[in-house]
């Protein structure tokens, strides 16, 4: 085991008919920001039990944060805090909503270009406290201390990271779950279990608890899956599924292990130049990631296939080829597409990738092993 | 799943050298009370490394904490923080150590007579901020709200928690496992398993995250306690233990789920009344619990024995019969006498124990369940 430190300060309030308690965990006498999404929680209910929650509170609204938060959007919530003095943050939605407010939160006393936080990975010496109530499970935003940022005007998406916005306080009130359209649950199931992957498909370093707890998020989402998936799912189904989608990236499972992050940066240049959704960016590299890093992952890739889906039959490299097979079935069977070509993507955008990740020098997966030259040949495999 | 609320805000320091991080984490200006035990410290090096961490801080020390930390000794404590002004905590040791420290940060400002922190479970208003080199894994107590205390005078012990006695920052060296004694070692194996039974061996409330992350803990407790328990150690054995004994009662696992205690609570007992060590009570008790409570935990014992064991041929009541054996034969495979005979204990300590929570009118187990006659079953079973 690797040495490391752990903190997670964030309190998480989670059950039914918990939005009532925002009320409980804000202070008054500070102006507060509540940042959504698109307005589908003025159509869900959410947003009037957010609101009831916030009677008496000092609350102004900043809604339209879009999926892959934009920059530019963002820049006008920083803006309008400056002008009002805003003293706290709410994130009534999905990742894209809390990743945005963390932005908002690290942006507002930053003094210099805010593009900076997301190149130069800082942020301001004092960010605006941040709470969220959360709508879509997927990102683990909402117990965590990261965020991904887009600027369409460049078409990039960047990420940061700091102890300094990680939330307050988040509410998960599974009952949200119940309204979530399909295919949105289905890139939240694809993108929890990437996360997990992510800490877990590395080299093995002897770190049993945390690779069973890894496993253990894995192995909950697949059996929840089904259950999540069908258009009224019942309330254990949608309690596993927020928590897991949690725990797969509240950090609980990755201290003192290896990480290696490469699928993801791979899928944000997806993102950023297809428009494609971030999950489905992930379905679609993750079985390129396996196969061509096998070599390097054998280990991993093995006690996956063992403990994730029981598969132990054959040779080591039937056994990897089999857990290639079945990872990918899995996104085939949240109803996600899993090749480049079913989105009309092809050689010029990974020809694409490869210059930028060339030219920004960027250094990929666990100990660096993803060269640029991989992340081709894992883009090539899934033309 | 039920609702739940959880945060921890301990920082974890874990890994090779780190006690030399000890002066990054404290304030200078405050005087810091170093509290530790019976002077293992002095022999296994961990003073020194503490000593010299602190060079430049206002120290004070204050050693002889027992075994089972007695109310009296604590008291001697309190009463020097409150001559001296100290202003925080650095408790050096294992849980009883730990467990002490956060007593008296309880108590320094408290008002009236102290014993209620234990008996009312209340504490000060404002508590001395702690934080812990832990030096002995088992109780999880540096990473934590909780503590238990013996009053020797009394023949009593009691536990109490509060969010407010969380370490700020625990210091966790695998290396300090190297000089453990081992049947110290035994105890804490013992000890942390147990932690992990409390919190999953209930009902089955559809909770399959917290369900696979107990299960981990205690196989990598199971695996690991071979190589734990040789004199010389490896530094990955001891990392692995040290790491799953601050998980199985850092709540991580159990938030949603029902709690048992039952066993801890019989077993306080049996230390208060007899002196046995905390880890030998714990591995006395559980199995009779597991027998007396075979219809109420069926589900659950039926799902250990299937994940924790690999136990799965045979009708439901022989799964269970042969999960209580491999139960019971893991105990002794630590070098721990399972019985009430091995210990010159009998007839009047059940009693005895009977009569007490008769008189307190104690409840015990998840719902209840675990009644004071079901406790004179358990105990008559562990004869």
């Amino acid at each position: 085991m690797n040495n490391f430190e752990f903190q997670n300060p964030t309190k998480i309030i989670f059950g039914k008919g918990t939005i009532a308690k925002l009320k409980d965990n804000l202070f008054k006498g500070e102006k507060i920001m509540m940042t959504y999404g698109g307005g589908s929680i003025k159509k869900n209910g959410v947003y009037d039990q957010v609101k009831k929650a916030l009677e008496g509170f000092d609350v102004i609204e900043f809604g339209g944060i879009e999926p892959n938060p934009d920059f530019d959007t963002l820049m006008k919530a920083v803006k309008i805090c400056r002008e009002q003095g805003v003293g706290f943050l709410l994130a009534v939605g999905g990742g894209s909503v809390i990743d945005g407010t963390k932005f908002i939160a690290a942006a507002v006393e930053y003094k210099g270009d805010e593009w900076e936080i997301l190149t130069k990975k800082t942020t301001a010496e004092e960010c605006l406290p941040l709470a969220s109530v959360l709508t879509m499970p997927a990102t683990g935003s909402e117990m965590n201390s990261n965020a991904v940022i887009s600027r369409r005007a460049t078409k990039e998406k960047f990420d940061f990271g700091s102890p300094k916005v990680y939330p307050v306080f988040s509410i998960l009130d599974p009952e949200v779950v119940y309204s979530i359209p399909k295919h949105q649950k289905a890139n939240g199931l694809a993108d929890s279990f990437i996360h997990v992957i992510e800490q877990y498909l590395t080299d093995d370093i002897n770190t049993p608890v945390q690779d069973r707890w890894a496993e253990g998020v894995m192995k909950t989402i697949i059996e929840t899956a089904p259950k999540v998936l069908v258009d009224k799912p019942d309330y254990d189904a949608c309690a596993n599924y927020m928590w897991a989608a949690t725990c797969a990236l509240n950090f609980f499972i990755s201290p003192g292990v290896n990480q290696d992050w490469s699928t993801h940066m791979i899928g944000h240049e997806l993102t950023a130049l297809c428009g494609l959704d971030h999950g489905v960016t992930l379905a679609i590299v993750l079985p390129g990631t396996m196969r061509v890093m096998r070599k390097e992952k054998k280990a991993k890739i093995l006690m996956y296939a063992k403990n994730v889906f029981g598969i132990t039959q054959g040779s080591d490299e039937e056994i990897i080829d089999k857990a290639i097979e079945a990872t990918e079935k899995f996104f085939q069977s949240l109803g996600i597409k899993t090749r480049l070509s079913d989105y009309n993507a092809g050689q010029e955008v990974i020809d694409e990738i490869y210059n930028r990740f060339e030219k920004r020098g960027t250094v990929l997966g666990e100990h660096g092993i993803v060269t640029h030259e991989k992340v081709r040949q894992i883009l090539q495999d899934r033309l």
